[in-house]
């Protein structure tokens, strides 16, 4: 067995495979050993219960003539190559590699399929919490409806601290960073594209469909206020990231990442800091929660591990984890037919007639309005007008010609709503 | 394919496979075709989606020559020797049947091992909520130090109706009755034996060891009052029905079912109705969380589902469940060595010295003391005294020697409490 990367994930990986050998060997059916470390530090910048005998930055070297490959370095290359290298040569793959499963899954699931190995990915999704394994073994027997989480704990932290501390989106970021919870750069996670790789992921699973990264629609936090949370606390609501997959009619699948107004009542809303939670509706389950920490090295080793046991367990005993179910192949909808209900909040002129010029343009639309409510200001007037669930472009061509509505002073915020 | 007992749960497992038989195909590499169903209500009083040809109430005939077995019947007998025999005979089994897997557990695994068979029981805990396949196979690489939850939706109903309509345990339970909520018989269910079945289970799977019905320290809801809740709710709990299974030391599980006070705000505290929930510990993953629906004909049927479809598709691409995982034997608590926190409600006398003779009997018992409260009282007085963790025979013993100290006119409340 080798362990590509050694960093936050991997060297936990390493720890637990040390200090839990015998708990492994008894689980597993075999003594697990790592033969090989592959990490760029050199050995001497290893934590102590790293043997530097077994690393080695030649990543190559370590895909041939194993069982099991643990792939832990993130990205797309070389963790594709190696993977599919990995598997060609006979190795059961367990990885934690979002971005790479929801840019290249199809390929990867095949090359597993014909070299008859394993490919486990639970620490991918939500950390140690056992999504993955819920929807592509437990649910097996069910139709599910509809995946909807926080699934990205820096974004959830950040607006988080936003809520409850009064603080600026920049402010809450650099605490994040400060913290460990974001990164330097933190494009991936505030712009929402860490949880549209889930979201791919979590649909794929659920509706046994192939989605892919480019499938989802993406909205990040980057331009939420202070202003926003505090409005959507004041109207009952938390402003959540939410990774929303939704079964739509017979033949569609809408899949979605976007801030979002969750109800205060809502489990969702009450998730707080790092956390991540996944709500599941199935149709003879009803609704599920799943709940625990989304990142950080020991839950995620946790979930790697999960998967290196039962990987392990099929060399020893014979079987294999479940393929990739994808025989459904319902359409996925584009960004202007994904469906949300949608909040909208418009300054306008405190005069006769403008509710029915604002309702006109829903209508003109097709976007039906779930309820319409006057909003205390100073000078002028603000609505905040909620729909029902409608299709995406009907609801941004109804912003379009709000704003050019000779009473509509200024559209002040546009938000995606979970009904609850 | 057969299914023994077409009542709540089988009636909605045989709809599900006739409906969604192309799913089910798809999924587990196999059509699943029911060929027997065993049901002592006549053909003509099932409902229309049962093949009327396929009942019939001998049992036995259903456990020979199938590949799958799904057993609804509950209870021991005939039950076990059904399910024995059928894995003799090469059959897979799955089963909802916690009193079974919690009595006679060790013989039926080590027969489903010596077959080669799967033995499948995801809806023995929780329904729909996975905690089974968690316990099992997403936490196979992690060390679970605690499992606690609500799981039993009748008595999490009946203190809910306490809680939030004011009733009396009596009339608690007639509305549970009334919704279908708890049966005629409401023994198993508000005197924690059900409860305590599934500790059971969730104890073997969480430390690698055999816990058996036997060996889970129960108390029941029965002498519960309302006036327990309302003080509950006063000092900031809730009253919950907990399962509780804790590693204790480096060798010791204590595994116990009892009224608990819950801090307001910790999760299991905001469970209600008939739901589930069930909060796992575990080294490297922390505290994980599941929630769904407990109990309930589908959503049990999704989980017996998803066995199935695992069970099918080990039959038709080889592999097997995990097999029973008792290598860690460790040492089961009996009743007065499991541990617990303990709140103590007590009438005293207004005098001097009441506090400095109850603390003694505290110290004399080994029990440390985490807060001492008054609670305003029109006649006398009355105190909360809440436990450290302690063995459960000190605890014990330190009410019985209170119930005789003079300055102590009643003991009028004893509760586990859960410390958040």
């Amino acid at each position: 067995m080798s362990v590509l990367g050694a960093g936050t994930v991997g060297s936990q990986v390493i720890r637990l495979l040390g200090e839990r050998a015998e708990d492994f060997a008894q689980r597993s059916g075999a003594r697990l050993v790592i033969t090989g470390i592959g990490d760029r530090k050199s050995a001497s910048e290893q934590p102590p219960f790293i043997d530097p005998a077994l690393v080695t930055p030649d990543l190559e070297s370590l895909v041939d003539g194993v069982d099991i490959v643990i792939e832990l370095l993130g990205g797309i290359e070389p963790a594709r190559g190696l993977v599919l290298r990995a598997m060609a040569n006979g190795a059961s793959v367990v990885t934690a590699n979002k971005a790479l499963l929801a840019t290249h899954g199809p390929e990867l699931f095949e090359a597993a399929a014909r070299a008859g190995v394993d490919l486990y990915y639970e620490a991918a999704v939500a950390g140690a919490v056992p999504v993955v394994y819920a929807l592509r073994e437990s649910l097996a027997g069910d139709t599910v409806t509809r995946v909807l989480g926080i699934v990205n704990g820096t974004t959830n932290f950040i607006l988080d601290e936003m809520a409850t501390r009064g603080l600026s989106f920049a402010d809450a970021l650099a605490d994040a960073q400060r913290l460990g919870y974001a990164e330097a750069d933190p494009t991936a996670d505030v712009d929402g594209l860490d949880a549209a790789a889930k979201a791919a992921l979590l649909a794929s699973l659920a509706f046994h469909t192939r989605v892919g990264i480019t499938d989802v629609s993406v909205e990040g936090i980057r331009h939420v206020t202070q202003a926003d949370i505090a409005q959507a606390a004041a109207d009952g609501f938390a402003l959540k990231l939410l990774a929303v997959c939704d079964r739509v009619g017979d033949d569609g699948v809408s899949v979605r990442v976007h801030p979002t107004l969750v109800p205060l009542a809502h489990p969702l809303a009450t998730i707080h800091g790092p956390f991540n939670a996944v709500v599941v509706e199935a149709e003879a389950a009803g609704r599920l929660m799943f709940y625990g920490r989304g990142a950080g090295g020991a839950p995620a080793a946790s979930a790697v591990l999960g998967d290196v046991v039962a990987a392990a367990a099929h060399r020893v005993h014979g079987g294999n984890a479940p393929r990739e179910s994808a025989y459904a192949a319902l359409r996925v909808l584009g960004p202007d037919d994904v469906r949300t209900a949608q909040s909208v909040r418009l300054r306008v002129a405190d005069e006769v007639g403008v509710l029915a010029a604002v309702a006109g343009v829903y209508a003109r639309n097709g976007v039906s309005i779930e309820s319409v409510r006057q909003v205390p200001s100073d000078e002028d007037a603000t609505i905040t007008i909620v729909s029902h669930i409608a299709r995406a472009g009907d609801l941004r061509r109804t912003v379009a010609e709000l704003r050019e509505t000779p009473v509509v002073r200024e559209v002040v915020a546009v938000t995606a709503v979970e009904a609850g």
